[in-house]
C-alpha cells in the first residue's frame, strides 16, 4: 500500500520523476491547481522542466541528488514506470511518498509478473510463454502455434524490445537479437479492436473511470484513440472489472491504464498495463470535465476526485517523427485541439505532439 | 501598428512582462503549444514564473535586465496594462517585437485618453469631467448632477484609485485623497448591467470574438462573469461594433477587453478597456474550444485564430482573499474546474483563484 497521507496544500510541492509530455502534462495540469512542481530528469532542458517550478537534472542512480529531491517534494510520481527498484527504496528513504508505491511499478516493470498477475485476478491473456534462456527458448518455439511476439519481459516500450516471429527457427534467432535478456513469447491473438482502460484510484480506495479508448498502432506505437470504443457490452464490463481489480490489488494510488484486445467472439483479453497517465488518455483533457492530469494530480495528492465523464465523442491522433510540416496545417484548422510537447528535436516516429477533434 | 513579422515556431520563447495570474495562465497556455515562456517580473518567485522555461527577476527599470529579457524572446506581451512607456522603449530598442503595440498602452493607461479615443469612435460613455487641478475640481463639482466617481486618470486597477463622491464638497476631498494627481470625474450611469466584450486581433486585421459575458463587481472588484450576457441585441451589436472598431484603430494584437454597462434604455455605454486577457474572460478556457489565453498566444505567435465558440452556459467566480477554506469545498464539488494562482498570499481581496461551472 501506498503512503500518500494527508492532501498536499496549494502551494506545496509535487514531485515528477521524468521530464518528457507525460511530465509536462501533469505539471501543466497541477500549474492549473496551483501546486507547484519540481521534476527530476538527467536532462535539464527536458520538456516537463521548462513548465514547472524548479527541477533537478541528475541521473537516477544520484542517490544525493533523489534525495534532495524527496526533501523538497511532499509527495513524488512519475511519468514512467521503467523507475529502477533502487530508484523508488532511495526516494522513500528519503521520506517522499511516492505515488503509486513499489507493488504498481514491480508489476508492470516485468511482462511475466504482469501477467501471472493478471491471471490471478482471474482475466485473460494472450497465450504466452517464459523466455528466460535457450532451453526456454526452445520449449516456446515447440509449442508456439501460429505466429507470435517475443518481447523482453522488462524495459520494453512503444514496440522497443519486440520481434515478430514466425517459426520455431525464429524465435530463437530473436532471444539472441534481443540480447539474451528474459523475454516472453506471446502468441497471437485474434483481436476485432484494442482498447483500454483509463481509471484513477485513490488511497482510500476511491475511484474514477473513463469511458473506453479504442486504439490504433502502427509499428507498437499509439497512432490514434477514439472514445468512447464500440466494444460489445461483456468485453467492456470484463475490461472495467478487471482494470478496477488490479488497481485495488496493487493498492495504485493515481492514474494507470490497462490496454486490451477484443477478441473476435467479444472477450476483453489484457494485453498490459501501465501504472501512470496514458497516451491512451490524452482525449480526456479536452472531452473530459477532469482530464487525466488533473485526475492523477488529485489522486497523488490525496485531493478528491474529479468528474470523468466525457461530453461528446473524441478522437485523439499523435504526431510522431518532424511535425515541423504538420503543425502549421494543424494550428489552422479550428476544429481540433492541438498540443506540442516541446521536445527540441523530432526523430524516428518519436512522440512530438497530439491532436483532439470532440464533437 | 505593431510589428510582429513571421511566426514564432514551437520551441521558441515568447517574452510576458509581469509575472502575475494573467501571466501565470498565458504561460500553461503557451506550454500547451509547444512555446517556451520567459517571465519578465521583480519577483523570481512569481506565480507565472513557477510555471516558464525561464524568468528574469529585475525590476523595470533595469534597463540591462530589459534589453537581455529581449534578446532571448522572439515576441513579447504583456500581462497588464500599465507598463511605463520606458519600458516597451527600451524593448523595442532591443529589438523584441511587442503585442500589443504601443498604442493599446498609451490608450488604456489614460482614462482622458480612453475616452477620447471611444468618443471618437462614435461610443457612448458615462458623463466625464477631467479634474487635473483645483480649478477642475470645482468645475467638475459644479457640473455634477447626482452621485459620481472620481477616478485617478492612470495607474487604478480592480477599484484602487478610486472614490465616490455624492457633492461637490466631496468632489475636492476625494481629489486631495487621491494625492492630487490628475482625475477624472464620471457620472453615475443608471444600468441594468455590467459587461464585457473579449476579443482577439490578429496583425492582419483578423479577429476572433466570445461570447459577451455579464460581470458582477464588488468594491470595484469582480466577483463573478456569466456567458452568454443576457444583453438586448441593439446593446451587444453595437458593443461588438464598438470593440472591434477599437482593436482596429488600435493596431491591436492579442487579446484585448471592453467593459461595457447596459442602460436601463438598452444602450452599450463604454466603462473601459484593457489591452490584455482580462478576468471576465477566464470562463473562456473551460467553455470555448479555444480559451482567452490559447487565442492571446496565438495571436501574438502570429498563428491562426482558434475558434471562440463557447459550447454552452458558463458561470466563473473569483476566490477573493484567503481561500484556505473555500478550495477544500470547492475541489469536492465535480460540477466545477477550479484554477488556483499559486499566490503564496491571501490578503485583502486579493484575486486568489477562480471557479467555473459550465452546462
Amino acid at each position: 500500500m501506498t503512503e500518500v497521507g494527508p492532501p498536499l496544500a496549494p502551494g506545496e510541492t509535487l514531485g515528477v520523476l521524468g521530464g518528457g509530455q507525460l511530465g509536462r502534462m501533469i505539471a501543466i495540469a497541477a500549474a492549473k491547481l496551483g501546486v507547484d512542481v519540481c521534476v527530476f530528469d538527467p536532462d535539464p532542458d527536458a520538456p516537463a522542466a521548462r513548465v514547472s517550478a524548479s527541477s533537478v537534472a541528475a541521473d537516477f542512480e544520484d542517490a544525493s541528488a533523489l534525495s534532495s529531491f524527496a526533501a523538497r517534494c511532499k509527495v513524488v510520481t512519475c511519468e514512467f514506470e521503467n523507475v529502477p527498484a533502487a530508484v523508488l527504496a532511495a526516494l522513500a528513504a528519503a521520506g517522499a511518498r511516492v505515488a503509486p508505491g513499489p507493488a504498481s511499478f514491480a508489476t508492470a516493470q516485468d511482462r511475466l509478473v504482469e501477467k501471472a498477475f493478471f491471471r490471478d485476478l482471474g482475466a485473460a491473456t494472450a497465450p504466452f510463454h517464459p523466455v528466460r534462456d535457450r532451453q526456454e527458448a526452445r520449449r516456446a518455439a515447440a509449442a508456439l502455434r501460429g505466429p507470435g511476439i517475443l518481447k523482453t519481459a522488462r524495459e520494453g516500450y512503444d514496440g522497443k524490445g519486440q520481434i515478430r516471429v514466425r517459426t520455431a527457427d525464429e524465435v530463437e534467432t530473436a532471444f539472441d537479437a534481443l540480447g539474451g535478456a528474459p523475454c516472453v513469447l506471446e502468441e497471437r491473438v485474434d483481436f476485432v479492436r484494442e482498447f483500454s482502460v483509463i481509471l484513477a484510484r485513490w488511497e482510500d480506495g476511491r475511484t474514477a473511470v473513463y469511458d473506453l479508448a479504442e486504439n490504433r498502432h502502427e509499428g507498437g506505437v499509439l497512432v490514434e484513440s477514439r472514445a468512447p470504443a464500440a466494444v460489445s457490452l461483456p468485453a467492456a464490463d470484463e475490461a472495467r472489472r478487471i482494470a478496477l481489480a488490479a488497481a485495488e490489488a496493487l493498492g495504485h494510488v493515481g492514474v494507470m491504464a490497462v490496454e486490451f484486445f477484443e477478441s473476435a467472439d467479444g472477450r476483453a483479453i489484457v494485453n498490459e498495463m501501465a501504472p501512470r497517465v496514458h497516451n491512451s488518455g490524452h482525449w480526456t483533457v479536452e472531452a473530459c470535465r477532469c482530464g487525466q492530469f488533473e485526475m492523477h494530480v488529485r489522486a497523488c495528492c490525496a485531493w478528491p476526485p474529479g468528474d470523468p465523464t466525457s461530453h461528446g465523442r473524441v478522437i485523439m491522433r499523435n504526431l510522431l517523427g518532424d511535425p515541423t510540416n504538420d503543425w502549421r496545417r494543424l494550428i489552422a484548422d479550428k476544429d481540433i485541439s492541438l498540443t506540442l510537447y516541446g521536445k527540441r528535436h523530432g526523430g524516428d516516429r518519436r512522440k512530438m505532439g497530439h491532436y483532439v477533434t470532440t464533437w
